[in-house]
């Protein structure tokens, strides 16, 4: 790890822990796709990184017993259970891992720190700001009584996004003078694609807003070290009716011959101010025809500039403007040397690491800050901030793209 | 050339015309940089391309008697005068080539017009929309008589860039679903660089918005084919105050002690919407560190895609959204194939073409509509949209952010 | 997977296995760099894919007590030992995964395969053609009793590279023109590093030539579906003397003041002649300054190319010869959709995989063809051809580059 | 210019000429595609650089009556003219430019020289060494009478190609350590593409090795700054029969049904060892699919490396070994800044050059050597050593690639 330039917060002393305090046993509430990432994080993590405490995939839980049950066998969990409450009430479980839809994780997160769980949630931190806040309010009692709480930003632990931030950190790229943020998807292009729960408002919160253009404003945010004041921006449904979803329900099922109202935004185009006073301009977008993953972001500084692309997540480019004029240039870095963020446990150089390599790393850090007893990052709070963002672009999108702050 | 795909206007019929009407006899009023960019424009079209009257570099007009002498001889016009008003009195010019500063483009372009010369005009067309509009009409009561006017959009003109407006016109990327457009410099990141008229909202009119901005701006709308009919947007400047220049006038002027106010932006960020209702999300910067001269474009349509930039700007990436889903990607056309917009009287494939030959390109397209009694594009109307987009951009910045219309 | 390309025996009839025959029971001997990825392999594999046989990480086999023993716990594996002949003899392992250095494989494997396991060998096969042989031999008899082998090449699984394969031998680029293969490192630039038993002839057998050549020669016979028949090249040590380890032994051995010879090379450049006739130039070397792990190849062909990047894993540039002459060019394809080789198991379109997803693809073919009873490959004896044609290259080397059959 | 760089004979002391000696007044021999691309040359180099003595563009030189009037008025030239051997007998020529095919180089060169005309002779020098002995031996002679001669290698006047050399020279990669140099064309990859003159060895003395082989030689040459001493390679003809050409004679004649022998190269691999020892490896082909003008160079060395491509003209890539190990990576130079070699009179920061630019570079340095009484460079002395390079690797192709020293 590049010491030096990582807070305190995620350079707990762990050597310092004389002696740990056993198995640190998990329960996770869901099991779809963010399950599984989170799943190969649980079962990766102690074999690449040194945890103080060693981590235990305790007990998946979901509504359907078949289902879950599946789960556990597939993912590595020891036990399969249905209620969520029950098992928030069981005495040897330490941590709470919440991956469900965000609709659901207030009333989970809420409950699992009360019951003195230590709980990492899946980002966004909630689907609406009232709900955010009331977890925040929570996290921050818990934290009184020692019990930690995380949102889980991962794309903040891909190496080269977090050695941006360093490379901020340390000043190399001056005083920020403009971002650009943009999350690329096209993966709703079809007109003709079925009508989900993910284009429902009432289940999903938002659109591309909530589901990728929260990644886009976290990652400014950490990235600057600063926080969006204030925004003016549009979200806009491209296809505003799509098939309904047959008999068979489920994201396979056959699409009917009705068609239904999409309530969701297909793309969000905002501009935000940062602390400084700096412009940061985003998008978030699923109709980016032939961008798959492109959460990319370019910060622009006095001195330099750092731009990172999630599609090519192993570069990251750098330019130093403090070099001779002749030899000014975006430098291609790999970021796979032993001293780059996360880096030392893992390949030789030039050996490449994938998607899930952040949730390993989400590990380490939750892990390391329990049992540091530090306050693991990115916080609810951090993650009430986005919620906060994402509220105001929608709230000046609808009173014509006037200027709204965020707080 | 592409001929099934470009519009009537650029397919004059040349061969038909039974007769040349004698050379082509040209004043170019103004000799700064585009001077000469238009004068190597000038000497080059005839060498590559068979244009129906040659055009002669009969007269080049400054106001220093010494300077403009020099760039006769430099840029190799026959003669030099001092007087734009003489020259445009005379009976041997045919055509007008306007390069000066846009404060003076009205002025001396609708003389142009009235004394019956062909006026080809350096964007942007105007410093206000109302001189832009008096061009108009000008330019329409000329056109009655014959008389031809264009406006100096050249990266129209850039093989790669006319391809695109190609393969949108021929329907290859479908409906348009949105358009990201940006012009990134990063010139004046320097807080120290002196003041000069550019950055005097008197002279220049704006800053970074009416310079590249207007690139943007217009390459969209050529690209499209469609018209930004209202924007939402924030023009800023950066760095408020610097060095004036000291007692030596000019860009090379060394810095005062002194320091004196921007007028202009150095930064507009906006958001337009185009006639079918797709959105394009622009962003125009002189602070995009490490950026030099990024006109980049990506249209994304329902089936398929586009994108383009000028820091390489002989290729043409293309996503085709038909082909099978495991060979879907962008695809990099070097365009320089004899079939390729404007590339047949060029070099072999995979010879490049540079910043310069898109004059070469104007001047063909400007006198083959001139001998083919077309109007030749991108006309003053179409300058004088640009102008009435910058412009509601500049009246929706000032009243923080609202949607404006443009016209 | 795109099962209408890939060859029979990697498309065994798995649905068709009535019962499984209870777990597979999994001895590593070895546990260095290739450990820790075969490990993750054994470890993840069964998670994301259907194994018709669940691997058991049943023991791990090592010289040294201690170290085995932290091997063991740190890589997952339920038992240490230290004797590889006691392990081989045990009637509870199926499968003998050898991750030694070069120099042992041939006696290991060959004992384990006369013991009725099954053997996945780490490539290069054996350090001479002679061991290669016998093992090979060994193989062959093996294979009458069921008992199945595989090497190491699991740069063949990397999806892109595996897709590359797919599209040659559906006939898209046509028949094959030529070939250029390299794997370009750099990290014995510097001059002082020490001298490692990998400089060492005896220890290494070669040094980038078998190291990593070894690589580019399997990747271009995979992928072309050709053998190299005969070779013409020069392998050299650039820096032929190098500091001594110092007391310390190993890798972090502090470097002593005395120098000794490297006796293997730095670089090896030949070419070689396909079945077909086609040449392919080959090149592998640790002195290419700022290359990390570039093993790239592209194969031209009449109808197509297709280019491979390994520091830009996730992608495969595919070159269709046969679109129309204006829309040519090479197409970034993000080989990250469900239908690529590999990719229904894992995550969304454009979430990327990195370099250890290889180690899980290879226990999911290995797996598959021990249940099936197929040959997995790539097999033993394609092992031996890559070993004879190092070693013809080394002959060739040593003739003054004069032309060598491999065989 | 980057003058602390650039070698004295480039860096004329023009300024120190008290008195120009009157305009320089130019025969071209031949009108082809090099000469077009060497009038756009003379006439374009004088309005961009201060040249000591400005050239006319007074006679070009062809066989055809027709062709050559025809040639003069497109191209430029006050005259045309059938006989070289008269214009080279004329008082009023004080330079020629040879730009026939290979095959007449000899003659006209060395009739020029001894009629004491500078001359400019396009690449290769000549078909053979002998011949090309013989040119030098009467440059030389000619030298000694002020008379100049250069050879057209253009590409060393690529400002990136040109700011790669000034690196090496630097010593900012260091030592050289290996250098990787290839031209890669597909334009013979259509089987039944027809035979032209191009193809036959009698007129084009090779085929890829000295139509394109020859660049990578030079600019390896030319970049290290040292000479190849020795090659071990081959040579081979992919397709080796072509439909015969027609009646309708020249390129764009109708291919007819007989098929005749192609009797040059399509693809010539070789190795060659430089003054240094480093080795080199080439690669020049007609057949690499897609790649359509990728005349690519990287110089590795113990402090960094370079990498330069012809079809990204304008950017140079330069990694800097000596920057902290996490911030090492390539660095695309933007190689159009105004200290940049040859950038000064051209555009701004950003503007683009193209293929011909090169040649305008070259006519300053011809001229501005001219007028200093300086060797122009590359002089006939190395296009005698690309020459016996070529030379030698036909020769050793012919002996089963064993090394062949060139000298």
């Amino acid at each position: 790890m590049t010491d030096t330039l990582r807070p305190d917060a995620e350079l707990a002393p762990v050597a310092e822990i004389a002696e740990a305090e056993g198995p640190l046993r998990v329960a996770m509430i869901g099991h779809g796709f963010m399950g599984a990432a989170h799943s190969q994080g649980w079962r990766v993590a102690p074999r690449f990184f040194d945890l103080a405490r060693e981590p235990e995939m305790t007990v998946v839980v979901g509504r359907n017993a078949a289902a879950v049950e599946h789960a556990a066998r597939k993912w590595g969990w020891a036990e399969a259970a249905t209620d969520w409450r029950d098992v928030i009430a069981r005495d040897d479980i330490d941590v709470v891992d919440v991956v469900t839809p965000g609709d659901t994780h207030a009333e989970i997160a809420i409950a699992a720190l009360e019951a003195g769980k230590h709980v990492l949630c899946e980002k966004p931190l909630a689907n609406t700001v009232a709900e955010a806040e009331a977890m925040t309010e929570a996290a921050t009692q818990a934290a009184e009584r020692g019990i930690r709480s995380m949102v889980g930003f991962t794309y903040r632990r891909v190496p080269a996004a977090t050695f941006a931030r360093d490379l901020v950190a340390a000043g190399r790229i001056g005083e920020i003078r403009q971002v650009r943020a943009e999350y690329l998807q096209d993966w709703l292009m079809d007109a003709d694609a079925p009508l989900t729960w993910r284009m429902q408002k009432d289940r999903a919160g938002s659109g591309a807003l909530g589901d990728i253009g929260a990644h886009a404003v976290d990652l400014t945010e950490y990235i600057t070290g600063q926080k969006v004041t204030t925004v003016s921006g549009i979200i806009e449904t491209i296809v505003p009716e799509r098939p309904l979803l047959g008999e068979s329900v489920g994201l396979s099922g056959t699409a009917s011959t009705e068609r239904g109202a999409v309530t969701v935004d297909d793309i969000a185009l905002f501009t935000g101010r940062l602390d400084s006073g700096a412009l940061a301009s985003f998008e978030a977008t699923r109709f980016r025809t032939g961008r798959k993953n492109a959460l990319r972001i370019e910060v622009a500084g006095s001195l330099g500039a750092i731009s990172f692309d999630l599609e090519r997540l192993n570069e990251l480019d750098f330019y130093d403007a403090t070099l001779p004029e002749t030899e000014l240039g975006f430098r291609r870095i790999l970021v796979t040397e032993h001293d780059h963020p996360y880096l030392s446990p893992w390949w030789p150089t030039g050996h490449m690491l994938g998607y899930e390599h952040g949730f390993s790393h989400q590990v380490y850090d939750f892990v390391t800050a329990i049992v540091a007893g530090t306050q693991p990052l990115p916080s609810f709070d951090d993650g009430l901030h986005v919620q906060r963002v994402l509220d105001a672009v929608e709230r000046s999108s609808a009173a014509g793209s006037m200027w709204t702050p965020t707080d």
